[in-house]
């Protein structure tokens, strides 16, 4: 079954058939397909162009096609090209030559276009809520290993000490910028395309704002040769679904070093795990390492879709066929991923003792130290290299910084070239001082800003994404 | 000079230096820096970390530096690794020690953060401006050639007429949606990190928001980790200007074909245009190609972003100084391209005649003579076939929709197997009413739906992207 | 069924299992696993691991089963995670216990890269034949329409006539670098990591040259840590096949654009064209339109690869799984892609005429003119002055360059500023040169080096490529 | 200056003059760029278009011209586009009237494509003696520390013991996979488009074959459409760039972890490392992180320049000006990041002791005692499976794999489910033969296969790697 026979003299070679088929692919559009159509056709009853008996029928072969796809039971056949054709000949089966009138005044166009914002905007919905699930067991293990502290590191060393609960509420930031740039990209999907004909208007007068209020669209599109061709919403959509994916695999990439026991600060259960079918010893994060694998290919995905966009002049052109694929892809990876990662987190261990005991390494609370000599009055340069030499010290005689005795305290200060610290050196409960503020507890107290790590602030954050998420 | 003498032993390898010196791109933060240097300065005296006096020194010698900077007086020393070092010393030769207080209770990590946000937000908002010239310009060719008939595309072969206002228009659209994005992202972007410290909150009581108001921001970042390695808003602009990129490439791509002789629609001016060493007949449009290749740069900036964050580990990591030049760039060649197709469009020829000469062709109003024969009781697959196969013949024919003879037409009609149509191969009046429809102002005039090519559709359009531009 | 029971307390999540599992894609690799295995089963019996019956009972079980892939009566059971899960339990179900002892000294790392290894090898075998193919559809048609002359365009302008088959040849040369592209991935491509272990190298001494010999690999990997993470040939290949597909994208942007009949160079078969739904008239060449857009979807894939990789610790990772879709995927397109194309050039109409047309148009020979000047002895720049004046006074007057009057060229020399040409002026018979050397045919013949357009060097060129693909 | 001035009418505009100037880019090329015109103004007195007194003049002027780009007294020109412009007029300049016949055959086409690929075999040189430099600095640590031992990982967890040397030596075979590809480029990018004039072929019969001999090409171009066009080479050396950079990331990331505390394997040199300016306590390995960050930006870059050429028409289009930046850059990033490499792996401090007591925990050594259980009879599946209950026995009880007791061994023996297990249940010395093989040493001297980790076998591959690469 072809729709352009009339021009045409020659069959299509086989190959082509084969290359343009998308019908296994965009089947996932049908029930989106027929809801679009069922609009047309009120439209086109509205516009006298059916009669009410015609418009009766078409939506009620309609109805029935939904009902078929719904429950299994509609039969692809990949001779027809694709999710539209498949659809049409099927409704012709069941309905007969009214069918054919399904077609007035719309194109695969703008059905395409439609068929998509709807899918695009449930697809949205949905990640929507992988995102709040996401957030809500961050929040959960949060609220659950609230006094467990972390070494917080840059450059993957360690820095200060933070705690977990923190660490965890810095991806729960992500994930609600990842939910705002999806509601930012639903306003731009959810206008309708419906009536734009094949790119220069359908040439009959519907009522394009009535369907796109019956198919929950909030306005319509204002340029038809844009809407036909349009797919900004793809790679918008895609694109904040490949940051999503980046920041998931950042999650996942410490999961995956910190299950390794040399860190062994967790230990992913085995609900989560792998083995290995050769060494009896592996337990492997498979999941979380295939999050990471996955952020791959959604960037490549993405890098694919402005590639193909890139170039192409007006209106619709068939390489916008690839952008189906990609998108249908990047979303089935992110919710997948955020289930998994969700998961991942309800059934995790932490073992908060491996934890501290890291947090007590690599002079973490050096920052603080410094802070406090500037608290004496050393300006803050001179502080940063007292206890710059102090740790070289201590590293050397393997002490940590709240064990280092007054001499070598003294000689820090002594050395530093600033008055105010050789002042310092001879105050004598200077000793107490530095290894009182060299403390972990007393470091992240020290943090008391907004969005600091201070135990308070933290508790703070915490409550508010609490109320934000609401309850479990 | 280099911060951080008190643990290290050794000097840096020369290729260390080399490999990590940014100072002759980053400096181009420079105002941004000092900005954000005097608010925490002010900060820090609200804290009673900074006396009134030291406050005074710190701010004047501050004004006096972006006074240098803003002269082009400023000395850069590329042996001080980047800009915040090259402020820093030539403030410690300005005012001397008192400098050494400026880094109390910041890191280079909040620092590098608030600049890379104060910029962006400058970016964006001369992004703007250059997106709203650059409707105005489309604008007011569409206004100064607004009866211009083209033969829209599809598959880039003729599909229909459209006006060229309403192809125009199509690309306002396009701007409008880049416009959107990049305010969205000015959201994200506009949020104050100063006060993160270098990963786990500043060591003082510093007060965050009073700080973000006086630098114009919204609000304040809500957890520091995620604050001092969030580069999100880096993506999200690089990834709007991708896509507006790729809005230009399009339009560059329909440009530099039109301007081959065998389209011949337009004449880019020789302002805008460029000959050829060798060749003296040629005029290339070369500010369109390279339009279109810098699209590719900057998808490919896209793509190194994502790549460069995916997989690392919270807070900061130095792989994100690898942030800098991507963002930076992209902004550059976005606004560059926008001010050249300004330019260009303001000065380019159009040559109506050919335009409408083409849109003659290719048999472009046959869907306005299927939906005529519609009208006339056929249905719509039916009328599709029938006007298939006139055109079929009428190529053959060598004759144009608008001059098949009744025979022809008739013939049409007789075959196509549909009832309907059978019926009306008797009427008389078929010829004309087939002659009509198939006339190019009748199929502009038929597509009187919103966003449609009818003429007074367009009038509407383009009157309403006036009122929102504005005059000129 | 699970492999790796013996450490593990509990079940998998069954998001996991949906999540990891990879049995859809990977029964691609079911021939060359069973190849792999029987070659590893024969290198135990050799190594005395297996008795001579036990390698009987294995080598007869494994042909088995090759026979039920081969003939699609192998039954894929989801639940089993993937190809080897799957073929080691239809073996066990086969021969009974025995089984048990195939992964003896091997394990899945060093499978799987053996798989991918042989899988690729014929990849690249089929990739070569569908090139050579392709070459020899584009030297056909550059026979069939050898005399056919073409606008060559810079910047899509209007240059210098070249012959069409001189056009076509370009591709050949494309064609045979990616040849040898892949020609040159296929020795990297050919070597056996079996035996490389898990990571560290088989436990056993397996004689893993014998091995390699037997699955027809050149020799084997060196060093086991490499060989069970290498996916650099994925990569290799995938990037070999990105540029095969931007060869083929150019030819297919250049067929669409000849299409429209603004050029009306080429006529698309029917056979390998398809028409509109709603638009009666068209005839649109969607596979040339799928090839552009499915070369952005390869380059996609190819950016998600080096993404994947990079930063990945030694040795094998998870997420080396999301190498496989993108290689078969990679591959399928091109082979397709090629496939298409041939057919499509087959059958291709080319319009002389029109092509000779637009070769007169555009003052192609521009530079043929200037050229002839040097040869009287005006310098080059000079000559290309004199002959941007004629171009421009041409223009005006709409005259071509081979009928311009004496008087113009007068002029153009005598203003041109340049001795050399004041004097030539004056000879009276530099009307005929300018005219004679503004002809098409005399502007071909001048380009008289190896790789010009003149005819007899085309044909040169054309036989050497007939003489190397052979007949047909 | 302009060189096409004879046509145009009008200046061009501001904005195209900043939009198109390359020379701060492109004067990299210079050398290169005055190399090709001598070998062109020799073509063209051998050709009979210039005497020999032309010809002394031009290479004088041209040997000039070389000399003061070489010792920085060449002043450029930013009012003159491009790196070719700014040397045309410095010769105009020198030698007067006579540097106007330099171009007589010749376009700026083939001269750029000259220029670009006479640079990318000087940069591949350059990059292969880089990457012998950094495989020797491989094999010198690896002789350095041959008998450190790691826990080889798979998954991120341990997996089996291997020796630092073994892992050190997978990278020398990325490089030398790296060496390969970048050596196979070179074969197609040394060979000479001169003589290809701007697409058609150069207008006069110049001896293409001998200017290549003088300019060390291996032969010439075949075809001058493809010829000019072609940037195939710059994205194959990208490509293989973006590889090797792909393999430095994942070293940098090894380096980056291991250099961690919990891990502490290595120790980066104070010249290797960065500080803080505000954590005293830091010491941050940034070289190996911006090579883990200026690997995604040559990927990006690769992607950049697929996604320019994919779609171009023949010949040149100016898109391809945006391949010039690309390959500079890429070039200069691998080329600097292996001399980084270089150094820090000459200064890393090893910790033995920790590798080692890193390789004694994670039950590394189960493989081997499976396999171990396999020489005993024992299939192997159901040898899997016995040390999987053993690790999970021996991991409660805190015990290590040759500690643990007989009776402990006994269970797992006894409720494996399969005979020979239960047999071997009983043997008196199967607690020797267990406990042997779980002893790291057993372990690695196990793996003696080719390219495995057995001590003898790495022995052998280093001496064969030094052998290759000479002394030092």
């Amino acid at each position: 079954m072809r729709l352009w026979g009339g021009r045409f003299a020659e069959e299509n070679d086989r190959r082509v058939a084969d290359f343009t088929r998308s019908v296994e692919l965009d089947r996932e559009l049908a029930a989106d397909d027929i809801a679009g159509s069922i609009a047309h056709v009120r439209a086109l009853g509205r516009a006298g162009l059916l009669t009410d008996d015609e418009v009766g029928e078409l939506v009620g072969g309609l109805d029935g096609l939904a009902t078929s796809v719904a429950d299994g039971s509609m039969v692809w056949d990949t001779d027809l090209e694709d999710v539209h054709l498949n659809l049409e000949s099927a409704l012709a089966d069941r309905i007969g030559a009214v069918a054919g009138k399904l077609q007035t005044g719309r194109s695969r166009n703008d059905q395409v276009a439609t068929d998509l914002r709807l899918w695009s905007r449930r697809a949205i919905d949905r990640l929507d809520e992988g995102l709040l699930a996401f957030e809500t067991a961050l929040v959960r293990l949060a609220e659950r290993e609230g006094t467990a502290i972390l070494p917080g590191t840059t450059h993957i060393q360690p820095a200060q000490p933070v705690l977990l609960a923190h660490h965890l509420l810095a991806y729960v930031e992500m994930a609600e910028r990842d939910r705002q740039r999806l509601a930012d990209a639903r306003r731009r999907v959810n206008v309708s395309p419906l009536g734009s004909g094949p790119l220069a208007g359908a040439g009959f007068p519907l009522d394009r704002e009535a369907t796109a209020v019956e198919l929950g669209f909030d306005g319509v599109t204002a340029n038809s040769l844009d809407a036909v061709s349009d797919r900004d919403f793809v790679i918008e959509i895609v694109g904040a679904v490949a940051l999503g994916m980046v920041h998931l695999s950042r999650l996942a990439e410490e999961i995956t070093w910190w299950s390794n026991p040399r860190f062994g600060f967790v230990r992913v259960s085995d609900a989560f795990s792998t083995g290995s079918s050769v060494m009896p010893n592996k337990r492997n994060p498979d999941p979380a390492e295939l999050v990471r694998g996955r952020a791959a290919r959604v960037i490549g995905a993405q890098t694919g879709l402005l590639t193909l966009v890139k170039g192409l002049p007006l209106a619709y052109q068939r390489d916008l066929q690839e952008s189906v694929a990609p998108l249908f892809d990047a979303v089935a990876v992110f919710e997948s991923s955020l289930g998994v990662m969700v998961g991942l987190l309800d059934t995790i261990g932490i073992d908060r003792d491996r934890m501290r005991a890291a947090a007590d390494e690599g002079y973490t609370t050096a920052t603080a130290v410094a802070d406090a000599l500037v608290r004496r009055g050393i300006p803050f340069r001179a502080a940063h290299h007292v206890v710059g030499s102090l740790v070289a010290q201590a590293e050397e005689a393997r002490l940590r910084l709240d064990e280092v005795p007054d001499p070598m305290i003294g000689l820090a200060l002594g050395t530093a070239g600033d008055r105010a610290a050789q002042d310092l050196a001879a105050d004598e409960t200077i000793g107490e001082v530095v290894r009182g503020a060299a403390s972990v507890d007393g470091a992240l107290a020290s943090c008391d800003v907004i969005g600091g790590t201070a135990p308070t602030r933290v508790a703070d954050a915490l409550a508010a994404a609490r109320r934000r998420l609401g309850g479990a």
